[in-house]
């Protein structure tokens, strides 16, 4: 039985959650009704990082902001899945586009939409302030909350651990 | 005499204020006098689902911000009362309006201007960092500040005592 | 020799700095270098108050911002002293234009520019988070951080002890 | 051999990252993808002090955002090496143009890419939540975190011992 350690190593995708994730579950309005998100600049520098070092990662929000895209977008993600009801839908076309094996990818999720990818990926991982019912599913919760860098903590952890993180 | 527990679980109707309750009683100043407030996520996600489940919510609020009143009427809110000097005039239109029963309703505020409604409702609660004249009269504390969630805290637990929270 | 609670029974005038005391010394940059600013509906409260029951209330900023000055003139100040490079200069014409006793002021400030002021108030006060050189000549500290209701904090005082606060 | 109280006394330079050190390594996303940084302004008040005292101030960043490069500006900095990819080629092109001698020259940074300038300063400092590998190299790790004010910490220090912080 595989341990978490070796769980980690084996990770060839990371797919993220943006609100409570990617973001710090919190929404800045203005009076026009736009919604401003805050993001870790640590999660961008690991995002950018992984990619290069021929890691995939994509994202999958039920939010379709530009702003979002436009942020993950300049990172080099080109899987974004925006706007989306059914994440499992989603996750499933990702899979088929290409040829992936659920085993390799890590998922991080904090809330109810993300339960059911959560249960089909090899490695489901939480912020750690992800809601109960979450935390009780993923096999690694961050010690880091969503927002401040929970997504850097698991792709370092991943690079790390085959030589890529710094060099 | 009721408990709390049995008061939450005959709730059919939510109605929060919006500074210090949906947000976090901070603003935040643009160069242009614009305000910015700061919302959570996670209530959004708990005010959907109960508008789903059956359940009414309404808002009942000083200010007249209409990226406040923008997003609430997103998330499918109908009855937002903004701008309202005595929040119990508006209470009681709101009342009248549906022909509403006030022992049903739960109320969430923090400050003075909640202290006349949060004695007319069946379950008065607060968000934790509420001024202490509200808590006095407040039958629940959220564990949750303002904007952090509080809105959710007290709508999951009503609709999980009626097994409408998840499915 | 007066003690701290009968001087604040006695204010008439309260008079605050900016950032750091009605924002949290931090800024938010946007990318045309504008500069956001956060502040406490709970101090917007408050100030209302005073204002409603006949007390003095000014602001000295070294700052600028029109966003600032429109928050607290919409609030009811009259007397906003900005962009003052030397805030004793402003405090000495506020007191010459209202022939003020300054022993009957309250002034809260949390940094070297409110240094000199602060030596010649009444009552001088900082918030929580107000460096170490200010906190040594303050004769009240409040609780509360800068931007967090620190000025609310010493204006329920002054209100509670005069019963004006409610009703 | 210097003690780390010595060498505060003998810096003429200070040289500091923006994300993470200046601000607090969060963005704010705009719907239209403007990121906004939050920054104090009591590191804006120590940098102008040091500035008015002749000490030297640049800033070696990789971001390009103007709103930055304007905030900056505005408190009389010159030299901002901007949208910096090799931040040791920028410190060298630095050290070149005003022959600085190293050894005076505190550099605070809290990412990989500030890992190698950090080697060849006199003094590297860091914010509080620094990654742990820059911690591991820093002589002075401030107990301030990045954005909170920690550029005025070591610039209040530098000032201090030499009789310049007050008057």
């Amino acid at each position: 039985m595989p341990t978490v350690l070796s769980q980690f190593k084996d990770i060839h995708t990371f797919i993220f959650d943006v609100d409570g994730v990617l973001t710090n579950s919190q929404l800045l309005l203005t009076e026009k009704g736009e919604l401003l998100r805050s993001v870790s600049t640590r999660d961008g520098y690991a995002i950018r990082r992984a990619l290069q070092q021929g890691y995939r990662v994509a994202i999958i929000t039920g939010g379709k902001s530009q702003g979002v895209i436009s942020r993950f977008q300049k990172l080099g993600i080109v899987d974004i899945y925006a706007g989306i009801q059914h994440k499992v839908d989603a996750f499933e076309e990702y899979l088929l586009t290409y040829d992936l094996d659920p085993a390799g990818i890590l998922f991080m999720g904090d809330d109810f939409p993300d339960y059911e990818v959560l249960q089909k990926v090899g490695l489901p991982t939480c912020p750690n302030d992800a809601i109960p019912e979450i935390q009780a599913i993923c096999q690694y919760i961050s010690p880091i909350k969503g927002g401040g860098g929970c997504a850097r903590d698991v792709i370092e952890k991943v690079l790390k651990l085959n030589g890529k993180w710094v060099g």
